[in-house]
């Protein structure tokens, strides 16, 4: 089969069958189709779009490129979140020892810090002694012996996921839906598990701006997981102030500590027990999410998902005293407070203070920047809250004091405290739900 | 300045400023642009078009990646023409020696075979000894000597076009108005010419099947080398039936000598003198076309163009006893009639006489295949005569007579005798001249 056609057919706006899908990207994992190639083609697809079979034909493909794991052995089922990326998003590292203490198995696969947004993996490693490359069947065994288990992406899984991502980071392909929806679905299938929550972050701090584009992505990924045997569920969540109290890996440990001690910000607990609810509810271990979060919220209060954590900790490399004494963690040689410049009530720019933190270090602005797990921003108070002139708003953590100075500088654009209250929003904007309709 | 940005900007449909495209480009050309960045920008920019300064900026940037040849140096204007593609298309063969026996300067540079279409290189060297490769020095030499020359894209003038080109043809980006314009006009103008004249095929024998595309495309170029300061017109003409009665490298340059000496096909000499006309009058050597097309027809009748031609060959290498002796081409060793199923009025689809003519070995399936000068088809009747059952429509030459049996057969379908008379249509179906309107 000629390929140029099938990059021509999409170019003019058709769609191709899943032979010749299935044909193109098999040439490019072959080297037949050049990458020059490929790229023309994801741009093609990007303006034109991928329609559900193209989008399943393409899904497919990237679970085939690689390993796919199977945990459907009679135990109990595996389970994993997935979030869009946002600033101050610790949920993971709670949800995973707080699910497997709720009879589940997480095999979580995570990502690093990208843009704006923080990563789950450089937050695991601000703990001392923490690795995140295990390999795969250090993987299975933590899983069986712990409940839970934290990789970063692997050659094995997926590996036609790696190469496209690559190709359209460099190539302005990334924010296509359809493209996000195939490279995150087939990952998380080829992950084996049962069930799947999607975390879509909307709002000034997240990839995608408006619900509406949030709404038409998680659609899309939540019934594409259904075609491909996982039960998913995704939920909107806003994103317009960072979640939680702390920006910044370390600090973003010892707040997950704290919200898995029982304690912890309101905001932190709602979206972690709201996606909980969801993949117990779909891994079919309660029949209604009102339930599902209470019982999350009671055992939350045990404390006992702190001592998963600590064995979690314990198992991959890390040290587990932690769990007990969050002063274990590193901490930044410089703290300076930052004041609020008026009265009023406060706002709190999400995309911003996720750059700032970046600028301090605890992000990469290049793929191959070292991350300092220190560094950060620890809130004193929340968006929304009424404050007075004068008062610490946020302690700057940093390597130096001028990091800091440059950090309070971003500060003054990220923070506004405005003259008239802010008007409470719903945290949790939509629930997307498995969109097939019963039988008529 | 970041380049993925910009490629994003004309995903999105935006309009790059010249900084932006001049960035881009020139990054391409370093080498810092990636083959697959540029692809995914070509592939952009196909979809969602390049406006007239965009064009203005990539055919600027094309003309300056390479020399710039310039033949102001008050001698006779320099002239050519450009087709984009026909079956049976020799009309450069007659008008560079017409034009020149009329006073001009034609410094011709043409290409080779591609798809169903031929090429004015490949039929040149179907001469014996005739070379098209021979350098620029050499090419001015002759232009001065004998007031034409002809060669072949060189890797001197406008080598961006060359690169952007190869690109293109593997990348599904090659049939975009804008980018085709761009390429064309570009290595027009680096060839130092006053004025161009460009044959827009239209039909089912030509890239351009309709000719509101077909204008479109015409209108842009124009426009383009006009902004350039190269005057220039176009004409649409009809490629539904091949032009003049012989498709085939020796056979057509056969046709040419006989046009050349006064004689030749109607149609060939019609289209010949039109292109023509428009130089003479784009050169200032006419006021009015039909004039200028009056006295370039007188010039044929006095056969001194056929002289001019032979002087050509003689200076490029070839035997030029051919123009006087055309039995000194090389012949086809099988030669066998193709019969009229039966009575009515011919039909001749031009694009399925091409691709049967590439086939017999007259033109090229890929880029490094070898022509077959001999090979071709020789027309005893035009499209649109009434011919009578078991008459010789066709004389096919072949290399051999499975060859020649396999052409009959692409003939039976490229070939329709019909009941009814074809109404005549018109050859030339538009002129698009110099748009600039009057200052008001």
């Amino acid at each position: 089969m000629l390929l140029t056609p099938l990059i021509e057919k999409k170019r003019d706006g058709g769609r191709l069958t899943p032979d010749e899908l299935r044909t193109l990207l098999g040439a490019y994992m072959e080297g037949t189709l050049a990458e020059y190639q490929m790229s023309a083609f994801l741009m093609a697809a990007f303006i034109r779009g991928l329609d559900p079979e193209e989008l399943s034909v393409l899904t497919r493909a990237i679970i085939a490129s690689g390993m796919r794991l199977d945990f459907g052995d009679g135990g109990a089922p595996a389970v994993d979140k997935h979030s869009t990326g946002g600033v101050g998003d610790k949920v993971s590292l709670v949800l995973a020892p707080l699910l497997a203490e709720a009879g589940l198995r997480v095999p979580m696969m995570s990502g690093r810090g990208l843009g704006h947004t923080g990563g789950t993996l450089d937050k695991l490693e601000a703990i001392p002694g923490f690795e995140v490359d295990i390999g795969l069947d250090r993987f299975r065994a933590i899983l069986d012996e712990v409940g839970c288990a934290m990789i970063g992406q692997t050659e094995e899984i997926a590996p036609l996921d790696g190469r496209l991502y690559a190709l359209r980071d460099v190539t302005g392909t990334v924010p296509s839906p359809a493209l996000i929806a195939a490279s995150i679905v087939s990952k998380k299938v080829a992950e084996g598990i049962e069930a799947l929550v999607l975390d879509v972050k909307c709002g000034r701090g997240a990839f995608m701006p408006d619900a509406a584009r949030g709404h038409a992505l998680a659609r899309k990924m939540v019934d594409l997981a259904a075609a491909e045997g996982v039960r998913a569920t995704a939920l909107l969540t806003r994103m317009d102030a960072p979640l939680g109290h702390t920006v910044g890996n370390a600090l973003e440990v010892g707040e997950a500590i704290e919200t898995l001690r029982g304690g912890g910000p309101a905001d932190l607990r709602e979206v972690t027990l709201a996606l909980g609810a969801e993949l117990l509810v779909s891994a079919g271990r309660a029949t209604e999410v009102g339930e599902a979060a209470t019982r999350l919220a009671t055992i939350l209060e045990t404390g006992a998902p702190l001592g998963r954590f600590a064995r979690l900790i314990e198992a991959q490399g890390g040290d587990p005293l932690v769990a007990d004494d969050p002063g274990r963690l590193p901490v930044a040689p410089v703290q300076v407070p930052f004041p609020s410049a008026g009265a009023g009530w406060l706002d709190i720019h999400a995309r911003l203070v996720g750059l700032a933190s970046v600028e301090l270090g605890a992000g990469r602005r290049r793929f191959d920047d070292a991350v300092d797990p220190t560094v950060g921003f620890e809130f004193h108070r929340a968006a929304g809250d009424q404050v007075a002139e004068g008062e610490t708003l946020v302690t700057i953590h940093a390597a130096d004091t001028s990091g800091a100075a440059t950090a309070a500088n971003r500060l003054t654009e990220a923070i506004e405290v405005s003259d008239e209250p802010i008007p409470p929003r719903p945290l949790i904007l939509e629930r997307v739900g498995d969109g097939v309709p019963a039988e008529s």
